[in-house]
């Protein structure tokens, strides 16, 4: 009986599993990896030394010989023009690098065949050497590499929601990864991997707690538990954020106002960013949720956003620190559609702000539902920095269970078109600063990251992780080859498994939505946790904090009217694409219910009604999580039995929660239109009345 | 460069690490390993086959042939008479193992040199597989083997303070290792390790939830959560139990009443074991924390505690199942000494409480405080069994990052007599049964596991778990001795470890009594949290709940008057014991300002004064913690690095906050008493007012 490692596949690896190559692979690659000329002189360039080594030492078996010199074929040679004598000798045409870029060049020195991974600085030649590995990785050629890439976006951060007291806020992996009691008198391993695995995509930033933040964070035995994390990122090129509560200075600095505008609030918080920066000399800046569902904020005190970010805004400028100012706002004051209000109150604030203020605008409007529309915000503040927020928790998307790939909604929205300076205006050029000329970029992703052992609750959650990663880096990359790139490293790269499983993936996410919220439906979920479907659900102490608030159907229709009739939020678009949105038959099918309230009999593109390509819609997602689960039980030669059996398990849980889905939906819509389903729709199993009976007091992430 | 393995030695493998033997041990068990007769038939027998390979794999390198007949020297015989002709053959003295026992002999089969390990059920295999391979791993002989053992105490439980949203009460490992959420649908191997690490030591029983305990965990859907762990834990000989709060079927029974003597409560209950015992039909019983510290019971009707624990007995009885009543009471309207009451409460129900009810008593009279006398409840219920329950999670032992090794913690009080029977009526005698002639006999550890890498949270407290599991089995074992068992099995048995470590263990509880509570102090830690030390405390909504209760210094003395002149709380001890401890000149010192309140110029054996003592003692702790670490610090050559690292970043934690204790308490004291400190003591280099303001909302196990 042949004996295996315990735990050899339990995800904790990633990405950088670093498994044996095939041997011819291994071969050619050894061939390439004769030698190793590297420095190690500073804490980034011993990371990327140790992780070349770690790498090679999995991939090859052995790691190579380290050299001064060159004296024979293949050696590989790592630095900055700066770093290695060798490296400024080859003369590279580096200067559009930038700081953070890499090239990886087969070239010859001294008469002898070699490869070159360097960068301008340290940090490039970490992500090169990241990138010399993943081209291993994905079983690519040793020779004749002509690679060279630079990040288009320059603020690549993971937001955590992260509470003191190591909860998560929709968070479906654990624990916090932040053990703080134990901080700063010990610092987990993890943390290294944890800032390996983000250096592995570029990532260059994490924001450490919860945008809902405590103030307490801000206080001296906090910051020197960010101080150790920050000392554990820095060589990864990794800088620490801190979410700011906006009432810090009443509730830790004994002031009796935050008014922006106060003296004594601003000299609290120049005296408080000088403390941080004595600490985390490095440290990047805040991040703000000000005035948003219940958050306090400069609108306490009569005082605008811009007010409330150039505030902190002047405290982290002389030290180089910059403020991501969130527009996630809706007022409890307000009955003006939820989708409308942060337009309503950026749009005037536009140069307004101080120039290391950057705005933080979630994918779309109302709040990472399954799919919505591009936020208006995007093209609509010429002369501001705005930033990209996607969630990579799956908090409106099955939790860590059901298996939903968000590269593709995240390319969806990146290459919207807003139409704002003529076709070709896509979000993703509002993003990487190309559309308005701005320096200061950024892309965020709300963790999904957590204490569970393979990181983010699933193992396809992962993928999640990385998409965004690497399209923070580069946000033209397509979601299809991201994924393909993903499951070569995580699994194999046998293609018999790359072709389905990335398949698979690409289906995904419209399978959720299908099942969950198709045609343009959205914020159907139960209250609170967000788990599983309530679109009954009514009464809520805020309107706008109900499902029937966002689908308004009743016995003759269902949607919510955003056009001209309604609430116009489709006047927040440019013009070409406001028309378009706002004409029933010219507005694209996925998003007909978000901007029209249309009868349960309008006729669609495929000449069936509304409400039976509804039910087919449903159907059609529950069929698509079906297929999925097939086509993974036919793959379990290529995966080990571990990582194998838990997708199974978790795709079995979809499917059966797919189904409950559908079938509470239907079973609502149909008490309010008394339409029989379409012709060989199977009915739901049980009454209304049960799926509104369900109730889960414990769901995670609450 | 040589890359190691990335998480080798994270602590996940516990006391089972089965790393490769030395040469030497490993040929001459090779030798009498050279095949293996086994079935694997049932999953209990499938379990030890696997375990034994995966050992022997580990400890040799290889697993030998799986063979159906002896045919050369170095056979492995497994099985019990039923499952094994050749086991059958041997014609052992089984008769006394029990079902639960094991023997482990060399042997000659057909004339062949063999060794069996054989049980008169399959979990008594098991449990035989794993103590020859601790055999192996102490590095002990491989021949001439000749031992029996079989448990004394028939319940060796785990009691998990596990709430349903998986946080855990006074957990400091993380999470709860139950991820209900998943459940049933994903089972996470982790259980079975789980599983495998209890059965390692012959623990047989596991409850699942908190006695502060939801009426949720008794619901179909919760229920189905539960069965499924128990089908992982039923291989390896665990029984699952589970925390049930008395006022259920009030809150999921639609009942308007929960009084025992009601009929409808009854069958409630009667129903509810039923549908219970269809899903898991080994299901152990419940465990129940009744009218104490806010839980309802059935004092709220009139009725008893026994009254309470019949109805639950009437309602497993017929299955085979027990009641676990706690007897940890203490009254919010009672004003007397609160360590009296559950003597007072339970005492003179003895004999009225049904046959599958064993009443579980804590250590101590308080609250499993750093140091307690044996709780006088011990002995005092001679027709009613008694189970003892000890803390394995350190809420009052300084959390995860103090090093406490808890076995001579529970050495002393289950070697204290109680003398209710004369001398040599030990508490062990009360809790084996053997006393007053009880066939039901428990132990239950209120478990310190979750979902950390390490399960415990630190490595030393695993230490914890692993005593608790042995002196389950059985309670006479030295505490001396299973630490030089843990130690080898999960560092080396190279002795210039082994000794300092072990000898660092056996006095590391005693520090933690001389650092936080000396001489007889308790419960004069932070409220709530418990974290730190908050001698000043005061004001809480109960009395008992305030350190100020326990202590009552003032300017002329210090400590509870447990006497005839106060609370008469010695009078629950049998009368040898009552005279001893009653008399301030006799009793011993470590329970001198539990039974006494004296003069702070009381002298002492020693010829000093209390005051002058307790300093010292406060330092000598804090002393002995720095040589902890000093000892630690030489050892790096004998542990991986990352376990090493960790125990002194843990080692370092515990010496500031052993310190930290020492001068808070000395301020505080002196703020009282007005004493210089004794020639030589540092004085507290913070004001008291400095050691007042310090507060931990965000302490963990809250």
């Amino acid at each position: 009986m042949q004996a295996l490692p315990l735990h050899a596949e339990d995800g904790y690896d990633l990405w950088l599993r670093y498994r044996p190559l095939p041997a011819a692979d291994a071969r050619a690659w050894q061939a390439a990896a004769s030698q190793l000329v590297a420095a190690d002189a500073t804490p980034t360039q011993a990371a990327a030394l140790a992780e070349l080594n770690r790498g090679l030492e999995g991939l090859l078996g052995t790691a190579p010989a380290r050299v001064s010199t060159v004296r024979r074929d293949g050696a590989l040679v790592l630095g900055t023009p700066a770093s290695s004598p060798l490296v400024a000798g080859l003369r590279l045409d580096a200067a559009t690098l930038g700081r953070e870029g890499y090239l990886i060049r087969s070239v010859r020195i001294d008469g002898h065949a070699a490869t070159v991974i360097a960068g301008n600085d340290d940090i490039g030649v970490l992500y090169g050497v990241f990138a010399f590995l993943r081209r291993m990785l994905e079983g690519r050629a040793s020779t004749g590499i002509d690679l060279r890439d630079a990040p288009r976006v320059q603020l690549r951060l993971l937001d955590h929601w992260d509470n003191l007291d190591r909860s998560v806020e929709r968070g479906y992996a654990g624990q916090s990864l932040w053990d703080w009691h134990k901080l700063p008198g010990h610092l987990d391993p993890r943390y290294t991997d944890y800032a390996r695995a983000n250096a592995s995509l570029g990532i260059n930033g994490t924001v450490l707690n919860n945008v809902n933040a405590k103030a307490l964070s801000l206080t001296a035995p906090w910051l020197e538990k960010a101080a150790a994390l920050a000392d554990v990122m820095r060589p990864y090129g990794i800088r620490v954020y801190l979410s700011a509560r906006f009432s810090a200075p009443i509730e830790i600095g004994g002031l009796d106002t935050a008014d922006p505008l106060d003296p004594a609030v601003r000299r609290w918080w120049r005296d408080k960013a000088d403390e941080i920066y004595r600490l985390i000399p490095d440290f990047g800046g805040f991040l703000v949720k000000a005035n948003s569902e219940g958050q306090p904020g400069p609108q306490d005190y009569g005082r605008s956003h811009a007010d409330g970010a150039n505030l902190l805004a002047a405290a982290v400028a002389p030290h180089g620190g910059i403020v991501m100012w969130r527009a996630f706002v809706y007022s409890h004051e307000q009955p003006d559609d939820r989708a409308k209000q942060a337009y309503s109150e950026f749009v005037p604030l536009d140069g307004s702000f101080a120039r290391n203020v950057i705005v933080q605008v979630k994918n779309g409007a109302i709040d990472f539902q399954p799919r919505e529309p591009f936020h208006p915000l995007f093209g609509a503040m010429p002369k501001t920095p705005l930033m990209m927020e996607f969630q990579l928790t799956k908090e409106y998307l099955g939790f860590a269970t059901h298996l939903a790939y968000l590269g593709t909604l995240y390319e969806e929205t990146l290459r919207a078109d807003t139409h704002v300076q003529g076709e070709g205006s896509t979000v993703l050029r509002v993003v990487d600063g190309s559309l308005h000329g701005h320096g200061l970029t950024g892309m965020a992703g709300v963790a999904n990251i957590g204490s569970d052992r393979n990181w983010s609750g699933s193992i396809f959650d992962q993928a999640n992780w990385y998409a965004f990663g690497r399209l923070a880096w580069n946000p033209a990359q397509s979601a299809r080859d991201i994924a393909a790139e993903w499951v070569r490293m995580t699994f194999t790269a046998d293609p018999r498994f790359v072709a389905p499983v990335v398949d698979m993936m690409m289906a995904s996410h419209e399978a959720v939505v299908d099942y969950m919220t198709p045609l343009g439906l959205h914020h159907l979920m139960a209250r609170g946790h967000h788990y599983g479907p309530a679109p009954w659900d009514a009464g809520s102490e805020r309107a706008d904090w109900d499902p029937v608030y966002y689908h308004r159907a009743d016995a003759r229709g269902i949607g919510f009217d955003r056009t001209a009739t309604g609430s116009n939020a489709v006047a927040q678009y440019a013009a070409p694409l406001a028309a378009g949105f706002g004409d029933v038959h010219r507005v694209p099918e996925k998003y007909l219910l978000w901007f029209h309230h249309v009868p349960w009999d309008f006729r669609l593109a495929s000449g069936d009604t509304l409400w039976n390509e509804l039910a087919h819609r449903y159907t059609r997602g529950v069929d698509e999580v079906r297929a999925m689960r097939a086509t993974w039980a036919g793959l379990s030669a290529h995966v080990d039995a571990e990582r194998h059996r838990q997708v199974a398990n978790f795709l079995a849980i979809q499917q059966r929660e797919a189904q409950w889905w559908r079938d509470a939906s239907l079973a609502y819509w149909q008490s309010l239109n008394r339409l029989p389903l379409p012709a060989g729709e199977v009915p739901p199993p049980h009454p209304l009345s049960w799926y509104q009976s369900l109730s889960f007091p414990f769901a995670p992430g609450h």
